[in-house]
């Protein structure tokens, strides 16, 4: 089988990939269509010490399965495979399965190949009228949905993302569409003008009131993001941590209590719901598509140039 | 007047000082009894550049007021003095005001003398039946009480309580009254002795079970205190910061965001539940009086004593 492979900080296309072995309640997924997020290109770079074939959004068709109502269909998949007999995976919340693999991420081969395998309780039908090049953003648009889950959002709510790229995109149209009063604070002229397309107000680096906004989320995963995204939060206020930092930042602790200011780590989120904001064309994510290329190593290339957006990837 | 200074890291009784000018809509209180904070002890120490006299927990008696009713009352007070014009006063949450004073902390002279003076509209009277030594632990209490209004908790609500001091000591109390399933990590066995006396598990440097609480509250403002703390959040757990840090310390956040944590500073609370809650008798603090000393920077000394907890003064 065909597929991108990771090792050693490198990523190569290889031909000799022996083909996945479905194990018990799995099918065997033939990958369509597959998106390259930061988290692949963090993988790249050495995150989670990640070796094998990336890749954790994708569209694909099942070619075969135990429960045969699943074969042939269009499906996409939430990402995390708990263990099923912790005490998280008994609430229901294999995400935080401390033994779980993430597909593509952790312990398991993901969608950067001709096919994976996934846990049929992982999958989730795409709906017929759907196109492949808005399914494929269903996990990332999910991971945005989160946000609205966690911290309240209103009509009104005075909110900021910093960060312009592909998950700060997905959470500024989703705040928005929450009726959020929301500034994006970018880096990238080109990904500001994609914003502000979708009605959405965005400056490159723009001067921020100190303590102007009730909520504010940190898209950008770098230490100079965090120091805009505290310096912004009003006190009583919530900083949203959507994305992966590195090395661990400094933080002012006394600070945080005299304010009484919230972080909240912020992951994966409700994969049904973004199908159906999907479906409903309540966001559109496809103007974030820069780039459809094959299965090439170039896929990561594309997708680490400074200004780019979606790279996907057609299997 | 008689009063305790702080300048330069060292405190004296001085005889000198100026009797306090009560603005307008100000009441000049009489000081019956006040606490020595861990936040005092800070100042003393340089914290918040304090200059002047401390203290913030205290009893005392009106002798003179704009509003005749307040006349000769006993009263204890909230300790935010906002500005009255911002946004934040606007909205009622004076102690989120940039410009506010902080009586005994910044900006406006303490409790730890004869006399000062008091916004009225920051004055709540004690009721008859509450001691002076119960009385004075309203300001502390309702920084206890102000965790359950912004974290959910129920019976059975797993929580750690880290640091054995005076404020661990009262929201532990506090969370065990709201049915928290409570553990106090301790570093003291004679603070820890005080808690089981009141019912609540408590022992000096438990082995804790990783991510085994759903709520920890981190009341010992250190850099070990807060690594204890983090490492005992179940995901999608809550970390409170009670208490002040020094320096920023490094977190990492990108774990924070995995294991969508969230860390929630917390300050004042609420001073007319805490006064309900001492009236009622819900919560006695007084076991957690020390010593009772005159005005005299002993006090100091008293407080910072390892192992020591509340130390009051009376005048």
């Amino acid at each position: 089988m065909r597929g991108l492979w990771i090792e050693d900080g490198r990523a190569s296309l290889r031909a000799d990939l022996p083909e996945p072995e479905p194990g018990p309640g799995e099918a065997m997924v033939r990958v369509a269509l597959a998106g390259v997020c930061g988290t692949d290109l963090a993988i790249l770079a050495g995150y989670a010490g990640f070796r094998g074939v990336p890749g954790h959004e994708f569209v694909g068709v099942v070619e075969h399965s135990a429960e045969p109502s699943w074969q042939g269909r269009r499906v996409v998949a939430s990402i995390n495979v708990g263990c099923g007999t912790c005490e998280e995976c008994a609430r229901g919340v294999r995400e935080h399965c401390a033994r779980r693999q993430v597909i593509g991420v952790r312990g398991r081969s993901g969608a950067f190949a001709e096919r994976l395998a996934v846990p049929e309780a992982n999958l989730l039908a795409v709906p017929e009228g759907l196109a492949d090049e808005a399914a494929v953003f269903a996990e990332p648009l999910a991971a945005a949905l989160r946000v609205p889950r966690q911290v309240p959002v209103r009509t009104g709510t005075r909110a900021l993302v910093v960060g312009d790229g592909r998950l700060g995109q997905l959470v500024a149209r989703v705040l928005r569409a929450h009726g959020a009063e929301l500034l994006v604070a970018g880096h990238h002229e080109r990904k500001c003008a994609r914003l502000r397309e979708a009605g959405i107000d965005a400056r490159v680096r723009p001067e921020l009131e100190p303590g102007g906004f009730e909520l504010v989320v940190e898209a950008t995963g770098r230490a100079e993001g965090f120091a805009v995204a505290r310096a912004a939060v009003r006190p009583r206020g919530t900083l949203v941590l959507k994305t992966s930092h590195g090395a661990p930042l400094p933080v002012d602790l006394a600070a945080l209590m005299v304010d009484e200011v919230s972080l909240v780590g912020s992951r994966c989120g409700p994969l049904d719901a973004a199908l159906a904001w999907l479906e409903s064309g309540r966001i559109d994510p496809r103007p974030l598509v820069d780039a459809v290329v094959s299965l090439t190593p170039d896929a990561f290339d594309a997708a680490a140039r400074p200004g780019a957006l979606k790279v996907l990837i057609r299997l």
